[in-house]
């Protein structure tokens, strides 16, 4: 069955703090050059029918509203298990996470 | 800053019941098309230094010893931003995620 990846990041401007316990625990161990951890979610929606654009579009639209929360979370890609990453929505740092 | 991304999901003999419930999520909505939904976890590492191959796999070690468990997850990706992915770990389904 054709499977979709959907990935979402907290907002650049948002604290993170899963993300931050995660950097203190790599301090902790001594991986000091570490200097930055941010955590986000990874969603495989597997899926009946052709794995086309529409499809793509379909399911970008349902990140923007229903798997993410816009308020604090950017899509950063939304992309066919198997193909090149496709760059949707700004990233956290402002710069596409993974480009096509 | 260069960027390594960890893709983790939960492994395939799990009932991921967070999936489980955004799936429930959109048959509800009428999108019953989409038959199975997975949730994982997405880390971005920032860190000092060059993004080679060693760096590669100090991270993939932590990966697995230390952003995932071993035990209800696998670590499916670790790949530097903008580069293509690199499956790391069997994939929930039993094949890759993502080609290299």
């Amino acid at each position: 069955m054709p499977t979709i990846v959907v990935e979402v990041m907290p907002k650049a401007v948002l604290l993170d703090p899963q993300g931050k316990a995660v950097a203190g625990a790599l301090h902790r161990l001594g991986k000091s050059r570490f200097t930055d951890v941010r955590l986000g979610k990874r969603f495989e929606i597997a899926f009946e029918g052709d794995a086309n654009e529409a499809t793509l579009a379909e399911v970008r639209e349902l990140a923007e509203s229903m798997l993410s929360n816009s308020v604090i979370e950017d899509v950063v890609s939304v992309h066919f298990v198997g193909s090149g990453s496709q760059t949707d929505g700004a990233h956290v740092a402002g710069t596409p996470v993974e480009a096509s």
